[in-house]
């Protein structure tokens, strides 16, 4: 491609309203230009990344033998009525009549139409299993649309379904899918982790999301760099401590905090550490009595944890500031377990405390010397807890970590929850009719684009993997109109490139090598050669990498050589 | 590909509502399945087609030096109302409100769209011209969907905008997609004709629509066989016949004819031909007068042409028997212009006719020997009929023949329709700033598959050419799980072919031959070899065109490049 026929149009600044640096860099250097809140344009510079991201997926998709297909956009409501789902999915789901004033939806998953097809096409289990996939455009009303096209409304995914005559099969076919996901992510160049997983409200029971690693991702991961084991924060387990509980030591003491209304204030305030104190929080119960939750001080509350306690209100719901007064007679801050007749969870950190600060339910009062047992009952013990760095790690080998990912791809084990609904049955080897068991695997095409920026940038701009970079490689000649001898190298050099396969640009825009090379680094193209009239002059050309600080001059007649070598794929 | 691996459901019988040969070879052969009217799965099988399509388009798009982009599918209302089409446009706009409740419409065309796109980026004349395209879904809601995806709701549309300083480079870039769109038509193996049309609704001036010729047409083309003249018949002119008009040689007699109501019945009665009767059709006028329009009784009015009479009402309209009968006192079937005080058309055949039979204006009374001027006022001359075969081409060249075609391509000259209405301006070398001059030029992806099956087929199935078939060839074994031998030679062939770039597809399902046979002449691919048990005792394989009825036998050593001497591309 030659940039004077290409389409280019980049930004001095970004948009007020670009949060992210993703969100910033690709609205910056043309990628995506935005239409309505969520809705965005895919410039030609956006489009070649989100093609070649497609393309891998399909590749590797097709070579764990799935079947690609097409689902229409605009679906009847009629099959989303059958599972359920229309009346229960929220307003992301978005729902319009046609000019007969039937109801149809913009699909965001097409679980009930492939559901649909399966049940007309196959029949006998000799036909099983089947994997099925589209690459389609998703619509999603999200309420705040955010983050550009990492959280849009209208957005691209690669959507896969299966269907199988067991369970047996359907874990088998979701360890292929595991293989495959890792194929693709690892194709892309990115660094990645898969990640046990809440099956969140698709449904279903086993799934592993499948997260690009980036400092700004939305979740916390607990990895365990010494082996496998990796989850969202969400579901790690916290282990409880090996350690036993010390006897106590010292007496139940009320004192005077004035002002310490946090674990951070009142540690500050006794000089000790955070640890040594019980944060209490109380969140409501089943039917309206409150429950209170012990934390150690220095940890934080796990919400999906605690809302699956037989008497905590699901979805997880903090007690009111009118409810804590009334049932504890003293405001947040000052709150402890002492005197409350409800129920009380302890995290399993808290177990193994003895002399601890707690809230004495007297408005700038603390206890310190409170102890389990003897100073009030002991609660029930739970995993109520998020997990931190240095915990150990569920599988017992050393400790865990943490880092921060962006969700681009997640697999389910559906089973029958939606072939169930939707009669998708099959006659088994037996003779008998039998409800299929199905698997989905999702991939966020146009969110990997956004993931991939907020993991490889700089105060330049995008830093593409080769893999998905716009082109593979720029050339950008020091004065194109002026030197015939410039113009004849770097046309040389761009047609010897396209022709060994490699997908470069000749930037024939005539700009300034400032303008240039501004553009490009902030476009992100991860190699680079510079051909100017001095370096001919020595029989030298210019490569620099998008990462390296430095320039290498390369003889022109092994230039085309030289990139090879520099070539990821 | 290997059948067992792949999606493949073949039905013995098109479901009733399939109306169309390429909607039930479609339906039969499982490359689409119905979700909703107008609606539809792309199956594996079809969405290859779709892809090899697509692809031959993007190829031969960018050749001509357009662009890739892809604008959402859901486009806010606020940029239709500036063109005005928002409230112009009739209920195949979809419209819809997102969950707060403001106005969405999806895609069916992106022009306003584009045109915002580009007012944003493109300022300077050095930034064009620009053509900028898409493959994206579009969505009409059709009345009365039909045709299977020839007139569906849902459907793949490739979409190009291009944007120019003057008239003079928008002419320029017709021609360059006139060009692209012939280089289109012919890798895709289709017989195609290019034909001047009517602009229709979309608006601006110089249009050509790309047709794909076959029987089931639903348009009629006038074309010139030894000259490169096209025309939609709705648009061919008739020009004026050579041949002066007779000297009158019979009396105007009134003759009693009853129960001749039409043309063929009154020739039938008289024992003349048609060609010797003047039709006289009653339109609507400009002020709720009725217009006569008198065309030869051979000929068709031409409703287009017509509307655009002057004192005729657009869109045309044909009077009420009532308006009729109170205009003329008869009943339509026996009406003329003798005796008509209103405005009068006769056709450029009918000027050069004399002794004709006429209607009377009495029931089932008719004159013959009626002549213009003599009986009655010369009417005013215009081009009011269809053009039949045979007809002088207007270009000079010889005579007019008639087919019929499929639009799958229309380009056209927008002029600043829309660039005017949205303000798409640039400053030109003179510094003044100008309104952009447009062009648009479409091809409907999802129709090319019916219109490519409406112009190849057979009793048996569908014939792809080979450039667009869903696989190039398909190798059949006989015997796979009986014969060892078989599934060795058929197996190194498939991996011969696949190695060698060719389409291939093995079919390992173990199926008897009939069955194997019917599925794959259903399915259209367009080259099929069979290997069995006896040709291979001789060394031999054979081979066997979709449109041939004779295998041949060919030595296995050689089957590969005797096949490679088979593939058209």
């Amino acid at each position: 491609m030659r940039a004077s026929q290409f389409y280019i149009s980049t930004l001095k600044e970004a948009p007020a309203d670009a949060e992210i640096v993703s969100h910033k860099l690709m609205m910056r250097a043309g990628f995506i230009k935005k239409l309505s809140a969520g809705i965005y344009n895919y410039m030609p510079m956006g489009l070649r990344v989100i093609r070649k991201i497609e393309n891998i997926i399909r590749e590797e998709m097709n070579r764990a033998g799935a079947v690609e297909l097409s689902m229409p956009i605009v679906q009847p409501a009629e099959l989303w009525q059958e599972t359920g789902r229309f009346d229960k999915m929220g307003d992301e789901l978005l729902r319009f009549k046609d000019r007969h004033q039937r109801d149809f939806v913009m699909q965001p998953t097409s679980e009930e139409v492939i559901t649909d097809i399966v049940r007309q096409d196959l029949r006998s289990y000799r036909q099983l299993p089947k994997n099925l996939y589209q690459i389609q455009t998703k619509f999603r009303d999200e309420r705040r649309p955010r983050f550009g096209i990492m959280r849009g409304r209208e957005f691209t995914m690669k959507d896969a379904y299966s269907f199988h005559k067991d369970f047996e099969d359907l874990k088998r076919e979701y360890q292929n899918m595991f293989g495959a996901y890792s194929s693709i992510f690892t194709r892309l160049g990115l660094e990645f982790r898969a990640v046990a997983a809440d099956t969140g409200a698709i449904g279903g029971t086993g799934s592993h999301e499948f997260h690009v690693i980036a400092e700004t991702g939305e979740d916390a991961i607990a990895y365990n760099p010494d082996s496998e084991y990796a989850a969202n924060v969400e579901l790690a387990e916290a282990v409880s401590p090996a350690t036993p509980r010390p006897a106590p030591s010292a007496a139940l003491t009320k004192i005077h905090t004035p002002g310490a209304k946090t674990i951070e204030q009142l540690a500050a305030f006794l000089k000790i550490d955070a640890n040594q104190t019980i944060k209490s929080v109380i969140v409501d119960g089943d039917e309206g009595v409150p429950v209170l939750l012990l934390l150690r001080g220095d940890h934080e509350l796990n919400e999906v944890k605690a809302s699956k306690l037989a008497g905590v209100f699901s979805p997880l719901r903090f007690a009111s500031p009118a409810t804590i007064r009334e049932a504890f007679g003293a405001e947040p801050g000052s709150i402890g377990p002492i005197g409350f007749q409800g129920k009380i969870y302890m995290d399993r950190s808290v177990a193994v405390m003895s002399d601890a600060v707690i809230g004495a339910n007297e408005n700038d009062y603390h206890y310190t010397g409170a102890n389990l047992g003897r100073d009030f009952p002991e609660p029930a013990v739970a995993d109520i807890r998020n997990v931190v760095a240095g915990d150990p790690s569920p599988d017992g080998k050393g400790t865990l970590a943490i880092c921060r990912g962006i969700e681009v791809g997640h697999i389910f084990q559906l089973r029958t929850r939606y072939s169930e609904a939707m009669g998708c049955k099959f006659i088994g080897e037996d003779g008998k009719e039998q409800v299929m068991e199905m698997g989905c695997y999702g991939v966020g095409v146009t969110r990997i684009m956004g993931a991939a920026i907020e993991q490889n940038f700089d105060e330049r701009g995008i830093i593409w993997p080769d893999a998905i970079a716009p082109f593979q490689i720029v050339i950008c000649p020091m004065g194109w109109s002026r030197s015939e001898a410039v113009r004849e190298a770097a046309t040389s050099l761009y047609t010897e490139l396209r022709a060994a396969g490699i997908d470069a640009i000749l930037d024939d825009r005539d700009e300034r090598p400032g303008v240039m090379f501004a553009d490009w680094e902030l476009i992100g193209v991860p190699h680079r050669v510079v051909i100017g009239d001095r370096g001919l002059k020595e029989g030298q050309a210019e490569y620099q990498g998008r990462r390296e600080t430095e320039a290498t001059k390369v003889p022109v007649a092994e230039i085309a050589a030289f990139i090879k070598t520099r070539l990821c794929n």
